[in-house]
């Protein structure tokens, strides 16, 4: 089982978006994807070429290959995912995230993760195979976010290492320290 | 230490509150505080009568006792904390979780979680008797204090139940399902 944790990918779909309302919340939600073991991520709504080039800025600096992508129709986006993977839809109506993280963590495919904005079509709740609640309890949708996939990943992400980083924190128990990788070499 | 673990009180601090830019965020890191056990919390910066009522409607909806308060300065919330118990600061340049938290678990005192905004004063770093990175990676606020907490409480708030509750999800595989208590007794 370890194996198939290992190379199932994770994609973000965020639904409804709306830049007067939902920018920070919308940043915060594909930064903490990224810093918890999403490969990418897709959003719906209206397209915020802010949001994109906080998002995308992040990733230059701190690493990986996270990439965001912008889509007219959740639907599209789920049609196309069938076949390829399997759909988490996370809501606080569903089943408890521990009844059902067995199950998702033995899938042999990639996982496609949609999580609501405003308000969530019905058909959302249908097209899922697993509709999960991180607590029955009203949060955030950053919060379920990074505690479903915190778990999924069984905790591994907390120390990920992002290769390609411009930008690297040195834990410190006071106080700040960035090492930045420049043109020309380490620098701190 | 179980014992420790479950009679230790969390509070939240949440600093700099602008209502135009972070009523949302910060909205959402005070449902994630109180979904994930924390008992109350202070906020600081411009006062958001809307923001305190959103989530003391929250509160009084789905049960519990969390509280909300508001105050000028943020020395006054910590000095007032000293001595009744430790705090955690929450920076993304602090030690790894995993690496303190087994500390943070053994205290017998309540926990001050701080919980920056915009610019974060130095002095929080020092007056902090942890500064704790939950990833050494940007995301947000509202991801690190939950996958805090939720590691605090070693999951146990996943299937946190609250008294006095007038809402209470009854979890579903498909749809949503919401008993609601009113003065004539429990309704569907």
């Amino acid at each position: 089982m370890a194996r198939l944790i290992r190379v199932m990918r994770v994609h973000v779909l965020r639904l409804g978006h709306r830049p007067a309302r939902d920018k920070r919340v919308t940043t915060h939600l594909m930064l903490a994807a990224r810093a918890f073991g999403a490969s990418g991520a897709t959003y719906t709504g209206m397209r915020d070429s802010s949001l994109e080039e906080s998002v995308l800025q992040v990733a230059s600096d701190w690493g990986g290959d996270f990439n965001l992508e912008y889509a007219e129709r959740w639907n599209s986006v789920v049609d196309g995912w069938r076949g390829v993977g399997r759909i988490v839809h996370l809501t606080m109506y569903g089943m408890p995230i521990l009844d059902v993280l067995g199950e998702i963590r033995e899938i042999d495919s990639d996982l496609l993760i949609v999580v609501g904005g405003v308000k969530v079509p019905g058909e959302v709740y249908d097209v899922a195979d697993w509709n999960v609640a991180v607590t029955s309890q009203p949060h955030s949708e950053v919060s379920a976010l990074a505690v479903f996939l915190h778990e999924l990943f069984g905790g591994r992400k907390l120390g990920a290492v992002f290769g390609d980083a411009r930008l690297r924190i040195v834990p410190q128990t006071r106080g700040k320290f960035v090492e930045g990788r420049f043109n020309d070499g380490l620098k701190i």
